[in-house]
């Protein structure tokens, strides 16, 4: 009853492009893309714009209805999936508000997807330098409310350094906006790095000022061989105490992983001729035209490869060599599709613990889980380890309660995580699927801090409830 | 009376070496290094411990009586200055407590000075890039409290970019500990880069992690002549473009600044034969050896001197030249303090928009201060423009209320700032000196929002009282 009196009053506001009530239509928006979680929702609001979205968020909360913010709906942890309230999306908000090059700056609509701004960077003949797979559909307020990763974050940092300010409707409905877009502003407290990342349960991001970068134009790409995980960080430290900012990748893949790949995926090759025990993959690239990367590279990597550090490496030489080993590298996700069952953690630990991670970690996968076998992945520099529980499908396909094994595995490894100074969520964030995990590993006080904060900006827990915390 | 119950509480649990009560040993703590502002206080606590702080925090603040944190107290805000509470100074805090070279991470209390993490990173042949002048004073817990800046921002960023995390007291005693110094961590809400620039207002940071750099071993060191500021920015923006994150400084100086130090300081000498409207000092710097900056910054440079963008320039050829350009930049303090009186802005706009600053900016200056000239620092690729209105003193010493007048020039120019975009604190922060500044120029919903974290955080207001929030 009441809430049909609220569906009245947001269509009197959104007109019939702004909202959707029919089941049907609002599938795609109460369901996580890989059709994990179905959720629920009185309606889906699609507003055109930042005092559309301010209006409707001071009418439903009035209400006492749950806001479900979304953008491209591409999380991996049911963090947009909504459960009995209105889901507000901001596909319909894609404008770029502004052009700033010799700032370095773009001003965008959160509707904006990370292609879209990719394309408006390029046209500037610069670059915004978040990469990840989802870039056609994820949208700017998604990945700046998640801090999305991916594969630039060595050089670039995540989107919360990428972001120079937001502007957010509030659970009151008011607008904050933090749109200036300074290298320096010392007015008090960082309130876009406190909604960056918080997933929504502070507010909706409506408009961002993003960060560009300069393209680059110069680069050298080099596959090296190791025998053991501290080899590879000694090595990896070197290059970046040499190359400083202009180091672009430093990624780590194992044995378990290269023959993973070479066995399912016969037409990708790797330019070395054994398969060592840990690969290091390496990127240097600069915006200097005709910078001899190659040399300097060959330069720094001789003293290690004369005292046996290296065991092997090979530099690209050309154009077709460089995109042969990164077309290894991204061949491991669908490699490991075809391979089996792999529980791929998001764990994060300082580079000078991931040795230590592998190693615990490797004796509570053999004790507890003795049919799997391990393969790693990681963004060394970042200490950012996906390490890989992987079970033959047989194996698996024996397991009664399939949620319940993922979890054993996902806690198991956690807690080595934990154990060594890191982290059970680096980059895909919490959202509905880790809050027991949150309740489990992290510290109490954080926890109130965190609570206290919520509290004070959303009152009656309306904004994403039960998402992030517990 | 209840305050003797505290101090002999304070006192039984600081010891001897841990309290000063006696008015000339408060001295010190309670008035600010320029003596421009003195506060009271029943005592001043030096507690050699994070559970000191802890302790001591739960006691002050049990009995209603506000804490005033303090560093080195080399504020230039006068936001370390107590009014009849408890000064909290870690300046017996001083431990190294690890060194993480492999992830480029110094764990450090609070109390170490600036100078002192410079000497660590050295041990390690790396760098702590944060450069000030109040390196053998200032702390590392006031300099992340304040978010300062310095002359390495445009590269490095500023402390709240150096900070992987804190560990930070909060106004209930409880211990707040963010120490892991991940890369990568999406563990819910940022609350180091919450309590980064705050101002003491949310807590006392006892600890944190901070990130090194590599060492620079290459360099190129540039002046160059321009006509107008628009040229400068074109020709900055072509360098970034070039050498991306390896430009080091972009330092804007005017032919008012220039003259100023030409006549009040004679040893100095500047490289350019004739004065230009405006110079702009470059650094390039990689840790690369051997790299060949100083030919690839000329052939950059070639195509904007023959277009006549540039209107001349020097590429410094050995270590001396480019330390006569930097003596020269390094000179304008001192200069300006002979030369007259400067009142000095902090203002900070878009790079974008800094040639409108300037000319409205000028225009204010000639109309309300006919009587005083204008001179420029700016460090521009930030945006911070030192914009200084120059008084001779001979007319400054006619005006009776030289606060006042203070102040209205600083409001002048702030409005200029917030007209086209800017803000009127960039990186010296707020502390008590601004707060009427604060009420005046930031959007009620921001402040709104700040204060109702400050009171989810200190419900009583005890923690820096009346700095920061107006």
């Amino acid at each position: 009853m009441e809430n049909s009196e609220l569906l009245g009053k947001l269509s009197n506001l959104l007109g019939p492009k702004g909202i959707l009530t029919a089941p049907e239509e609002m599938e795609p928006y109460v369901t996580d893309y890989r059709h994990r979680r179905i959720g629920s929702a009185v309606a889906v609001l699609l507003p055109a714009s930042t005092e559309e979205v301010s209006k409707a968020v001071k009418l439903v909360t009035k209400y006492g209805v749950p806001v479900y913010p979304q953008g491209g709906n591409t999380g991996l942890c049911y963090g947009a999936v909504p459960d009995r309230g209105v889901v507000i999306c901001l596909k319909r908000m894609r404008k770029l508000r502004e052009v700033d090059q010799l700032s370095g700056l773009l001003t965008v609509d959160a509707g904006l997807t990370l292609a879209e701004v990719h394309q408006e960077a390029e046209k500037l003949n610069m670059q915004f330098p978040l990469y990840l797979g989802a870039d056609g559909t994820a949208q700017i307020g998604g990945l700046i409310s998640t801090n999305a990763g991916g594969t630039g974050v060595l050089r670039y940092g995540s989107m919360r350094d990428l972001t120079a300010g937001v502007e957010v409707v509030l659970a009151d409905g008011s607008i904050l906006s933090e749109l200036l877009g300074l290298r320096k502003n010392n007015t008090g407290y960082n309130i876009t790095q406190l909604v960056a990342g918080a997933e929504g349960t502070l507010g909706i991001v409506t408009g961002a000022v993003l960060r560009l970068a300069p393209r680059m134009t110069s680069k050298a790409v080099a596959w090296l061989g190791f025998d053991d995980i501290n080899s590879a960080l000694q090595v990896a430290s070197l290059v970046r105490s040499t190359f400083g900012a202009d180091v672009e990748a430093l990624e780590l893949v194992d044995d378990g992983e290269i023959n993973c790949v070479l066995r399912n995926m016969t037409e990708v090759r790797m330019p070395l001729s054994e398969v060592p025990a840990y690969s290091l993959i390496i990127e240097i690239a600069t915006p200097r035209p005709a910078d001899n990367l190659n040399e300097q590279l060959e330069e720094v990597l001789v003293p290690p490869m004369e005292e046996g550090l290296i065991s092997d490496a090979v530099i690209a030489q050309n154009e077709t060599q460089a995109a042969e080993i990164w077309h290894f590298r991204h061949s491991v996700t669908e490699s490991n599709q075809l391979n089996g069952v792999g529980v791929v953690l998001d764990t994060s630990v300082r580079p000078s613990a991931v040795a230590e991670f592998v190693r615990r970690a490797d004796i509570v996968t053999a004790e507890k889980f003795p049919q799997a076998t391990r393969q790693i992945v990681a963004h060394l520099a970042d200490g950012n380890v996906h390490y890989i529980v992987m079970f033959p499908r047989a194996v698996w396909n024996t397991y009664s309660d399939k949620v319940a094994k993922e979890l054993e595995v996902e806690e198991a490894i956690h807690d080595v995580a934990q154990a060594v100074g890191g982290t059970f969520s680096a980059e895909h964030g919490i959202g509905r699927k880790l809050t027991d995990e949150m309740a489990r590993l992290i510290d109490p006080v954080r926890l109130d801090v965190m609570q206290r904060i919520k509290t004070a900006l959303d009152p009656d827990n309306l904004m994403n409830p039960r998402i992030l915390l517990p």
